[in-house]
C-alpha cells in the first residue's frame, strides 16, 4: 500500500469514531504496514486537520496506547454553526399561535445536529463527562450527537416509567415555568454510580426540567460536570440552574410585528476559551 | 500542500458529511489545488474505500457534480454488527419481571448506534429515502443514526400533541399486541407531500405501531420506501404490516431457565443482496 492510500484509510477509521483510540497494532494488521511507518503517516494526518481546523488528532504512548479523533471545532466554526442556527429561529415562519416557535425541523437535519454535538463537545471536553444525559424527546437527537462526539453512553430520562426499564428510579419535580407538577425515571441500569455526567436539553426557560435531572443525577450519585441546552430564553432571568451554556438566547417571539429576536449566547464572542481547536 | 496532506483533508471532508456532495470547486478553494489534481486525490480514496471495505466514493459529473461518500457496508460488516447485537441481547442479565428484556443500553451506545444506523442506510439505499420517521422514544437514536447516513432529515412523530409543533396531524390506531387504543401525531410541516419515508423503530411485536406509521405517512401522502426495526419477536408471526426488515429476532425469553433465544434475521444470511458494498 502506498502512503497515500494508507493515509486515506487511517483518516477514515478515525474520523469515523470520534474519541476512540485505536492502536497502532490494530492500524498495522489491517494495512500491513510497520509501527514506524503509521507513525508518520499519523504525523502528516494530525498537523494537515491542525492547520485546516478539521479537529484533532492525539497520540497516546505506552502499551494502551494509539491514536484518536477528537472532533474539535475551531471558535470560527463555532461561531458559524451558531451563526446559522440564529439564522434559521429568525424566520417568521416558526411563529406559532400563542408565541410558540416551531423547531422539530432543527434538531431534524442531521448534518446541523453533527457539527452542534460537536460543539457541545467542544465546549465540554475538558470536563471529562463520562456520560451524556437527556430527557425525551426533543433532546434527544443534540444528546445523542454529542455523546457521539465524546464517545460516551446516552442515557435518556423518561416522562413516565416503562416496565421494559427494569427497576426505575422515579422522581416528581415542579416545571420551573408553568408550576406543574412533572415525573421523570431513569432506569437504576442506566448510570452507575460515579458517573461524570454532561446533561444536554433542546430548550430552557425557567430551567426546572434541568434542575430536575440534577437532582435525579443526584439519586444515582453522579456527579454532573455540565450542562448545555440549545436554546435559553431571556426570561425569567434567574434560572433554576446556575451553571449552565446556551448556544442561542431567544430573547423574544412577537405575534403581532411577526417578529422573532434571537441571538448567539455570550460566551461564544469571546476570544480567549481555553477550549479553542482551531 | 503534500497529495498525502491533501488526501487527508478530502477523506475527512468526505467522510465527515456522508450522503453530501462537495463540489471540486470547494474543495479546490479549501486546499489550494487545481481540479484535475483532486480528481487524482479522489481516486486514490476510492480505491483505497473499495478495497478495505470502508464504504463507497462516488463521484458525479456534470455543473452540479463533485463528489460523495456513502457509507455503504460490506456483508461481513452487517454480520458483525448483527453477530455484536444477537451476543449482546443473549445476555441473561437482560431478563425483566414479566419476560421484559432490558435493551436501553443498546440505543446508548454511539458507536453501535452509528453501525446500525449504516446498516439500515446500506439495506435501504437503492429505495432512495428523502426522510426517516420514527415514533418516540427509543426509536430515535437508531432513526437518527440512519438519517446521517443517507443524510435525510428525521421526523419524530410524538405520542401526544404539543403546541410548540404548531398544526398537526393525529391519529388514532389500535396496538397490535396490547390491543389498547394508541395516539400519534406529527407536524403539518414535518413531511411535504410526496417524500419518500423510511420508517425505522427498535421494536416490532405485532406491527401495530410500524402499521400506524404507514398509515399515518399515508395521510401525509407520503409513500413509505421501506420499514426497518432493530428487533422483530417471532411471535406473532403474522405482522400487520408485511414489507419490513428487522435486524435481529426475537424468539422467546424464558424466565425461569434464563434464556433469551435471538438470532440474526434471515435476510443476512444471504449472499445474492445487490447492496453488498463490499
Amino acid at each position: 500500500m502506498r502512503r497515500s492510500e494508507r493515509i486515506s484509510a487511517v483518516t477514515k477509521l478515525l474520523v469515523d469514531r470520534p474519541h476512540q483510540i485505536i492502536t497502532l497494532a490494530e492500524l498495522g494488521e489491517l494495512l500491513g504496514a510497520a509501527k514506524s511507518t503509521l507513525s508518520e503517516d499519523i504525523a502528516i494526518i494530525r498537523d494537515t486537520c491542525q492547520r485546516l481546523g478539521l479537529g484533532r488528532v492525539e497520540t497516546l504512548p505506552g502499551a494502551a496506547g494509539g491514536v484518536r479523533y477528537v472532533p474539535l471545532l475551531s471558535r470560527q466554526v463555532m461561531r458559524d454553526v451558531v451563526e446559522q442556527l440564529v439564522r434559521s429561529l429568525s424566520d417568521p415562519d416558526r411563529i406559532l399561535p400563542g408565541g410558540f416557535l416551531y423547531m422539530s425541523d432543527i434538531v431534524a437535519s442531521p448534518h446541523l445536529l453533527t457539527r452542534i454535538g460537536e460543539l457541545f463537545a467542544t465546549r465540554f471536553y475538558e470536563r471529562e463527562p463520562q456520560a451524556v444525559v437527556t430527557v425525551e424527546t426533543r433532546g434527544i437527537p443534540i444528546a445523542l450527537m454529542t455523546a457521539r462526539a465524546l464517545n460516551v453512553p446516552l442515557a435518556i430520562v423518561r416522562r413516565s416509567t416503562r416496565l421494559s426499564e427494569g427497576t426505575v428510579l422515579t422522581m416528581n419535580y415542579v416545571s420551573g415555568s408553568a408550576r406543574r407538577i412533572e415525573t421523570m425515571s431513569l432506569s437504576r441500569r442506566a448510570i452507575a454510580p460515579g458517573t461524570r455526567v454532561l446533561i444536554i436539553d433542546d430548550f430552557m426557560k425557567a430551567g426546572g426540567t434541568a434542575r430536575g435531572l440534577v437532582d435525579l443525577m443526584g439519586e444515582f450519585r453522579a456527579p454532573v460536570v455540565g450542562v448545555g441546552v440549545l436554546i435559553e430564553t431571556l426570561e425569567p432571568r434567574q434560572k433554576l440552574v446556575r451553571d449552565y451554556v446556551s448556544l442561542v438566547v431567544l430573547e423574544a417571539v412577537e405575534e403581532e410585528t411577526r417578529t422573532v429576536r434571537v441571538r448567539a449566547s455570550e460566551w461564544l464572542a469571546e476570544d480567549d476559551s481555553p477550549s479553542d481547536g482551531g
